[in-house]
């Protein structure tokens, strides 16, 4: 397993009517949230692209528990359980950064394409690394 | 079940790097969708607000199959398919409108709550009117 | 001059926690406006990139009269005043549908560059047809 | 004078086609840069909302010299240079974090209103607040 923690504040361009997060904005912080990470271990998503590679989102999905609100900091928990081999999964899950109460969850799920968007196999550098993570991990 | 077909054309503020729209906002899409759909039938979001109740996602999916570009005109299916009791759930498929192709599908689930947030019961004219164009097109 | 009016209504996604449309929803909404003012005189946008230009923003501008609000129709009227050589200037001001009311006003300027960016001269079968529909318009 | 300085990271979400940062996303940097501002010499704006007081943009300018591309870092540094009586204006430049040259720069103004949106005079604790501020600056 990988994890990666992601801090966010909310600004008044996140909130809508209601006073709370607009729902659609979380999937711009889980964006941010799957960079980070995975440039914490060496993944570079620019360079990434540059060696020919995409990875587009094939599905995304959301639950929304309590809405954050304007000048709140907020965590996106962000881990990926599985070595990818087609496709890649990460799950969010999204807190409070006070209180640690917990506010949404959901994940992505991203296919690997080369630059014309045809699907492609995982990049070997990329599944070497995504490996030797998961085993560090595992003896932790 | 209540169907609505809303269009809309994609503009440079949609797409991405990738030359395709950016994933989240299709739920910006989807939130057109719906708005219209309910609209159509005579429930206008403004006024159930300003009723009391509010429709807050609980939440949010996608499944993307093929990303609409720059310029592209697409059509955003809605439906309804269950008269909703404490939840409401629309489905969405998008397709392109020149060839009908799916480029991707979603759903969104709706609580009801008062103003302050907190879960209500549908409200009743919401509930008849969706029962009467349930029951209208049952019929046809 | 060349004039063009673009409708746009105003939802959920817009609206921030004043209940009215953020500040920055409306360079969105000029977009739109141009590139449909564009295609209505025979300038496709996806085009005009596919045939090796494109139009950046240099400079874009907004003054705030009255915030439209969750639902609105609104109108953005855009205009070109000059036949441009280097820069093309458009400039916008939005009404309500309803009532003409003034809500804000804008403009944007635009270079024209070669696909990665570098200056050129404005392309010449664009500049044809802006000259060839301001001169009809000027004998109207 | 009160300067700040804000760092923001560039995102998939804020990239258009042309690889750079879409022309309407520096204004939510903006907000972002000036939220901080403010945060950093005491005034909160989620409090200077509760305390009856909105500061909405009345005006907004961008020119734009360079885009941003994905995964730069940028930082927007902002300034106020006079004490507002009505209205109160920031100027924001933005520079590349690793070579510090100049992206673009623009600027804010804001009125001082009501929770309705009726025009109001400066809050007394906010005009302090700056003074004290503009004040300790001309002295260092």
């Amino acid at each position: 397993m990988i994890k990666y923690s992601h801090p966010v504040k909310v600004y008044y361009k996140d909130i809508d009517q209601m006073g709370i997060v607009y729902y659609s904005r979380y999937f711009e912080f889980f964006e941010e949230a799957r960079t980070e990470m995975l440039l914490s271990i060496g993944l570079d998503y620019a360079k990434v692209e540059d060696q020919g590679a995409m990875l587009p989102v094939i599905e995304a999905h959301a639950e929304y528990k309590k809405g954050a609100i304007f000048g709140q900091n907020i965590i996106i928990h962000t881990q990926i359980d599985e070595l990818p081999k087609v496709r890649m999964k990460f799950k969010y899950s999204v807190v409070s950064e006070n209180t640690d109460e917990l506010l949404m969850t959901g994940h992505t799920v991203h296919a690997f394409t080369d630059l014309k968007g045809r699907p492609i196999r995982i990049p070997k550098y990329i599944y070497s690394i995504l490996k030797d993570k998961m085993n560090v991990n595992k003896l932790l």
